[in-house]
């Protein structure tokens, strides 16, 4: 294989946040989690990962770089997921470049890799989880593998475990799978599509933190080897929960929803705790969007909102439709008024025509937004401002797709190096 | 039964933090717990409730003042405690006084009873437990009550659960029992007494908060009917600590002692968390007080701290001996000095001398205590300045005790009154 030539492919993945919750694994080489989970995966256009991949005979190694920066592919998780989708490739050929790849020659070749977040990394938006799905569908389109999105997700878990449902959009479940040696069965399947529950509304609200947390890869083995609650909840809850929560989603059963969602992110915060030593995500601020929503749905009766916790402070809700949705707006707003000088349209990112929905055209609305009447008869409510960095509208979205527009390519196109 | 002679008896009782912790009841009437527990009893000296009981043939009905103000005797918890103590009275004769009271008779005599803290009511501070203590030491020694501490902690048990445990000294295990039908066999024993492990410090940090919680009373049933967690826990986990606890008491094996007493906090929070809806407890204070302990039992690698907190946010810490209380409470002073203008000696109370063993003289050595080594290569650490009210230094003490000097009591032994 020789040539100046470069074959380049990017693509944009999504992040999904999970509704039944992924924590530890059975199997840490194979990442093999001691449990199923769910997630919806979010809409492209507010959260995503960009990747471009480029492959030439003119590469000397494998090479990588996240939001500009170069970094090592040394783990063992970059390292297997590239010696996994190599082993997939299939033959390429291009007559009009005179570029013509056999299977055999993706062993050889390598590759540079450039992804960029639409949003900040380390803010516990499951940057790994898109960014290793983004990485590895690239790959298997510049690598022309012939594998279904169920396939990759075998080879995305390599990575990270919650990269493995990233491959599909809308409703997702990676299942168990039973296969020791390989972890070939444990996959991703798409239960329902992003069209098939029109209604809900995503809200994310970005925690003010300045805590430094422990990364999931480092907390989960924790939990793993010292709680005793967390084999109890793989083994005997969360089967249960799964059956429920398919069902409440295929049936579009928002109180079923509601109640199965949080839950289950309250269990998975209480297996952290249950870890020695204790492992907290959630802060006072998390509590307290927390309690926003408890008392909403307390309040209306049937539930409106749901939330859901990563391994972060960063609250995830869900509202029944644009009206809840609107409902808890105003409320997060009363709550967590932004600091002084703050642009409502800096504040509320992604869709955001909920504002219209709520009422609200500007930052003078949220100041004057009147006490939830839920907590109108109790003492005054404190307002937590700046609490809140901001929040992303949005909604359940699509998987990866390939962007035909090279001008949106990471990676210079004739040096093959970041541009 | 006539006359204006009043019969008074003032008592002193302790109050007693949980190691093996109690949350939720298989019987709610009768408050039996779903799992044993384990506790020690504080200092008398630095928490405990003082209540002076009164008998008088002029007394028209029973009536209660806490802390100077009357409070309502109607619940079940009240009227429990005070029928089951009457049916235990028995003969009583003061020739001097001209006083002769039969066993029935104490059915119809009414009391007065009068309680103070001399700690903060509503702080977390375990106030209904010495409450109920006191309360059922004190009828029972004007009744002239024959049972012994374990039968009357059966009668402190109707009033509050942790009641239970705090009619003994030192270390005090609730048996689980098996009557269903009275709980006669549900009592407390003493493991060891309050010199048995003499090394022992008890450090209390009482969390400034403005979070309203939720009660125990309101928020352990919650938890029994929604958390899959507790009946896992109380089947389990517990029987297996309370014996490991046991041993490690009596053994005065602080590193068992401390591992065990943290693990159990925080699976007591957990299942605080896998409530619905969940109830928080801990806010971010007690969570910076948790990771203080865990990086100096890592710096230090023999543990020499551990900490429980109770239903609420106050940290309950055990320091192996003064040299371990005085590198827990350097550090607790560092990360969290009082606001300004405080004095030193109103923000360490209880046994001041821990000051000397900790090199802290006044204030101004408080703020210029070194960053603990721990910290000291990372990123410079935050202070948390007013996030603690005050700390309390005390230590494992004896049970209640009747107080002969008349001058204390908290009724006037003319009118029957409060004084």
């Amino acid at each position: 294989m020789e040539g100046e030539w470069i074959l380049m492919v990017t693509a944009k993945a999504p992040s999904n946040i999970s509704v039944i919750k992924y924590w530890g694994k059975r199997n840490e080489a194979l990442i093999l989690a001691v449990n199923e989970s769910i997630s919806i995966t979010l809409d492209l256009n507010h959260l995503c990962t960009t990747t471009t991949v480029a492959v030439s005979p003119k590469f000397k190694k494998d090479r990588l770089w996240l939001n500009g920066k170069e970094m090592s592919l040394s783990s063992d998780r970059y390292q297997n997921c590239l010696r996994e989708i190599r082993s997939r490739g299939d033959d390429f050929e291009d007559d009009e470049k005179g570029i013509k790849i056999m299977k055999v020659d993706w062993m050889r070749l390598h590759f540079h890799m450039a992804s960029h977040n639409n949003f900040p990394t380390g803010t516990g938006l499951a940057s790994s989880a898109a960014g290793f799905a983004c990485l590895v569908f690239a790959l298997a389109k510049l690598m022309n593998v012939k594998d279904d999105m169920s396939q990759l997700s075998t080879i995305a878990r390599l990575g990270s475990g919650s990269a493995c449902r990233g491959l599909h959009g809308g409703f997702v479940k990676w299942v168990l799978g039973t296969d020791k040696k390989n972890g070939k069965d444990s996959f991703s399947i798409q239960l329902e599509d992003e069209k098939h529950w029109e209604d809900l509304v995503v809200l994310i609200a970005v925690v003010s933190s300045q805590q430094k947390e422990i990364s999931s890869a480092e907390g989960a083995p924790l939990t793993v080897a010292t709680s005793p609650f967390l084999h109890y909840r793989a083994k005997e809850v969360v089967p249960k929960r799964i059956v429920e929560m398919e069902r409440a989603i295929r049936s579009r059963d928002f109180t079923t929803f509601a109640k199965l969602t949080c839950a289950d992110s309250n269990q998975f915060h209480a297996t952290c705790l249950d870890t020695s030593p204790p492992l907290f995500y959630m802060n006072d601020t998390s509590h307290r969007i927390i309690n926003c929503v408890e008392k909403l749905n307390r309040h209306e009766e049937v539930p409106q909102g749901a939330y859901t916790f990563d391994a972060g402070c960063n609250g995830f809700l869900f509202a029944r439709d644009r009206k809840a949705a609107a409902l808890l707006l105003r409320r997060l707003l009363y709550y967590f008024p932004p600091n002084p000088d703050t642009d409502l349209s800096s504040y509320i990112l992604g869709d955001k025509s909920i504002l219209k929905d709520a009422g609200l055209e500007n930052i003078d609305d949220v100041e004057k937004l009147p006490v939830p009447p839920e907590i109108r008869d109790k003492v005054p409510a404190q307002r937590f401002r700046g609490n809140i960095n901001y929040f992303i509208c949005t909604r359940p979205g699509p998987g990866p797709v390939l962007l035909s527009d090279q001008g949106q390519a990471l990676l210079d196109p004739v040096t093959g190096f970041p541009k």
